[in-house]
């Protein structure tokens, strides 16, 4: 079946809730009416379902082939042409600087494009969106040459970018690495090691590709504070010679076939330095911030795509009748969207597939805020909003993402576990988003280890202030009392943190994951209340598409009676604190 | 690494929690010394580790090969020689019925051995796995002539069995099949129909496959009361012929890619009725409640593994240091086992697993008393246990046994999506075990719109009395009070089903899946707090295996703390009814 793109829901959510229908009195984003928000929403929805859909199940049956002779990577049929025309719609250079030949539009616009690429095929998405991560190191930390020389390609789709991190022996403790740069005469550095599980690290869908890569100066402390940025094009940009940084082999995964994950081997490349010296951590957060927003998309967009071909499958499938008399009396069976159990399975789809794309959306909004606001106080509190939100995106996204692609699968019995049928691969590839760019563990650890103590705790009184305020500029806030629980019991965790963390690190460690999703639920908790407020409102008025509005309201009940309820179980996770997680010793585990 | 079977948990679970120590005071059983008991589980034990686990990747590398010409199936290398082994031991005869060359065992011993031989390789399981339920289906359903021409050579896996339920327009809605059944002269049925999704319905590794073909005779209602079963050997024993029971191909599957799944085309097939004309329902449901507990048990055996797995790997894998000070400290870096939210993922494998395990045994156990008891009262109880649980084991154990293994990938980071690890095909092998033997919804509405109406309430009558007995008996039970508030919820949420069910059926539909878990976080919740009162116990009276019985105290902490909280949110979710699941018309779905 053809994906179709979620246009309505979003020009909801983005005009009618979030407000981003005024994003174009900013100065900066003066072009973003609503009239070209809503023609991007269309545009990017056809290309998904026209161009890039297609090339799914090609690039999943053929996967990347390395060729050992050349070192090169050959990607799945149809790669090349469906990359061909996104470049070509100019959707690399979307919310792109446009001193460099980007369009500049808001962010918010780009979570939206990313949300249906990923949909229709994450692979092939990988390969511009590692891109987008590199013009933002760059640009945000390069120098004047290196931006000159780089951004306007990149920019445009001509050439793609990496993230190059992760060593054999170190992921998540970059401080770890050994990937050496050692300086040449000519201001350039002689770069050296190994680094694996690199996303598009080599491929032909362009003629060069740009390494952003983590390494150590000669002297440079063993740790994270030790590690210095570099830039590493495939060609020299000024000779157009091969660059000795080389593609060693592919790995062999579990999904995400069509995307080239590469052993990279440095052999003294040439790079150049992004930044200051020893300060590459914070570039790369750079890279990495953006990147997990991205991910968090990723797990969105999957479980999009689950939920309509479930949806699908559920109103064609006849078995058994309906508990409350024959709906299709004239067939042999109804249709399994007739049962409570696979109903619920749909709902929660959908219900939590529209509450994370309120998250997201709400996130993406407070980046434009961020960089576009002219009040500082304003700009300000959306940074802290975003910071604090971007770990909970990644990893709520995608756990749920993933959720949701397998309860997906489930509406379609054993259809579901056949290669028949897309749900499998939509499994399969979701899979990873749980883990890279920071394991969902290492975002909750993020979250509470570092975003919560940033500004003496700025960033999440900045949250309680919109949600507290919200509900004291609404009385009648739809399921305000649900939610008002919601919000307590995020307080007392965040208080329970601050009692306990301080003197106690591993009590962090051990609430991380559970006070992530307490957070998680209870922000999409106040959306919710948000969307039906307005479905109500549009309602009464007469306003709007009623189906749409109507669906809102249904929604709204189930996530407050069906999902929001686990917050309780989730206080009461974090208040039992780590005893029970730190007490086993080695010879308890295998006793 | 090399699988190692949970023996010490099995001995403490059977002999001191569970009381299968006396199992050999039934006369039936007779043979069932605790030393016997003992013995099969060291020797299953070895049997997995060492001649099942090396043909598991091999299995998934290889899959399945069909050949159009011959018909024919090639398993992967090794499954012959495996199955060969397994049958030269006598795994297949473990408790099938003496008089046909049986051992007659309890069954509790063919769960712990289910257990290991899918941690170690679920795809070679099923080929004997699926025979079992076609002896037991002969042995309860079959004349005397069929279970002398077919038992024995099936006992002693000379030939293998199969379950011929599916066709392509119905899986759940049996009543639905097209399959037909003509009388001959000679007293057998020609079969005509296709069969889908037939596990082992053609493979090289036996001579003979005995079909258990679900077909309708002529004039047969359309519903499931006009199904007959048949029994349609490949060869007939008599003459040795071919009968026209062919593979028409085999399904691509997201996993267990080395069990053969078949397209089946009876071409005029000679079968036999087994059981009693428009009676084959009831005799599919003596092979469908094995095969769930079975498949409850492949649940379990995955995440076993997977906790093996991501354990090891935590215990290797350097990366950052303790947040309470280094652990090791002439390393790089710690092991990721010292960080609290990796302990969370390993600890939540482990309680769950070794919960999942005490509530399948004690379901096991169950059974055996059910057929070997001498007191009628006792032998009908524990049948009432067993026919309430078997839902609940089937469903919870794939459905938590898949997350389990979902967290042991997670545990591994970036390594667990390759190919170089075994956890990415535990997951996809794990995904099928949700679905098939009916989907876990479907299991959810067997209990709640079957079981629980059985006997005017009395199987759950039973459960209730086992639960509240043990708390009247046991004044110092470890966890009382959690124990008490969770069986609390369930009886509200039975009451709540008795008062809306009846007169709403699709309040129950709403209802199931919740109230199974509900049901399992229960019993399993019942047997943590047994398991920690033995512990208890055993360690003040210096007796028994000490890291063992520390870990169970902890391990009950754990459950009781952190996962038996979730038995509230079931709560709420029940009692919030259907009304949010059941308001969508057909335009909101994708408005």
């Amino acid at each position: 079946m053809q994906y179709q793109a979620p246009a309505n829901d979003l020009r909801f959510l983005l005009f009618d809730v979030l407000g981003a229908d005024t994003l174009h009195e900013l100065e900066k984003y003066a072009d973003a009416t609503p009239d070209l928000i809503s023609a991007v929403i269309d545009e990017a929805g056809k290309l998904a379902a026209e161009v890039i859909q297609p090339t799914n199940q090609t690039g999943d049956r053929q996967g990347c082939h390395y060729d050992p002779e050349t070192k090169s990577v050959k990607t799945p049929d149809g790669f090349k042409e469906a990359y061909a025309k996104f470049v070509e719609g100019g959707w690399t250079a979307l919310d792109a600087p446009i001193e460099f030949g980007g369009q500049g539009l808001p962010h918010t616009l780009k979570f939206v494009v990313d949300e249906m690429v990923c949909s229709t095929n994450l692979s092939l998405g990988m390969y511009p969106g590692l891109t987008h991560g590199a013009i933002s190191a760059l640009h945000t930390h390069g120098s004047y040459e290196l931006k000159q020389t780089y951004l306007e390609k990149l920019i445009s789709g001509e050439w793609t970018g990496t993230m190059c991190l992760t060593e054999p022996h170190c992921g998540t403790d970059l401080g770890l690495i050994r990937t050496k740069a050692t300086p040449n005469d000519d201001g350039s550095y002689a770069i050296e090691g190994t680094k694996i599980w690199i996303t598009g690290g080599e491929h032909d869908l362009v003629d060069n590709i740009v390494h952003l890569v983590l390494a150590k100066l000669p002297g440079a402390p063993d740790t994270t504070k030790g590690i210095s940025l570099f830039v590493v094009p495939k060609f020299l940009p000024d000779s157009g010679e091969r660059n000795p940084a080389f593609c060693g082999g592919l790995e062999h995964k579990m999904g995400i076939k069509g995307s080239a994950t590469c052993v990279m081997n440095f052999e003294g490349a040439k790079g150049w330095l992004v930044g200051e010296p020893n300060k590459g951590m914070s570039a790369m957060f750079t890279m990495m911030n953006e990147a997990r927003l991205m991910v968090g998309m990723q797990g969105l967009g999957l479980a999009e795509m689950a939920y309509q071909e479930s949806l699908a499958f559920a109103k064609e499938r006849l078995q058994s009748r309906s508990l409350s008399g024959p709906k299709n009396p004239d067939g042999p069976a109804d249709p399994i969207i007739v049962h409570p159990d696979v109903r619920r399975m749909l709902m929660r789809q959908k219900v939590l597939n529209e509450g994370m794309r309120a998250l997201a959306l709400f996130t993406g909004h407070q980046l434009d805020l961020s960089v576009a606001h002219p009040d500082d106080a304003v700009r300000e509190n959306a940074d802290d909003l975003v910071q604090l939100l971007t770990p909970v995106v990644k990893a709520f996204l995608t756990d749920e993402g993933y959720n949701n692609a397998n309860w997906g699968q489930q509406v379609l019995g054993g259809s579901g576990f056949t290669q028949d049928w897309p749900l499998e691969q939509l499994v399969r590839d979701g899979r990873i988003a749980r883990i890279y760019e920071g394991t969902n563990g290492i975002q909750a650890m993020d979250l509470v280890g570092r975003k919560l103590a940033l500004k003496g705790g700025q960033l999440v009184r900045a949250l309680f202030a919109e949600l507290t305020g919200y509900l004291k500029d609404n009385p009648d806030a739809p399921h305000r009392e649900e939610l008002k629980v919601s919000i307590k019991s995020l307080e007392q965790a965040t208080l329970w943190l601050a009692q306990n963390a301080p003197k106690d690190p591993e009590q962090a460690g051990a609430a991380a994951s559970p006070y992530l999703r307490l957070m998680a639920l209870t922000v999409i908790g106040y959306l919710w209340s948000r969307m039906a407020g307005v479905a109500h409102r549009q309602l009464d008025a007469g306003e709007g598409n009623t189906p749409l509005l109507e669906s809102k309201l249904v929604s709204a009940r189930y996530y407050f009676e069906k999902l929001m309820p686990e917050a309780d179980w989730l206080l009461r996770d974090i208040d039992s604190g780590k005893d029970s997680l730190m007490a086993f010793e080695d010879q308890h585990w295998m006793a």
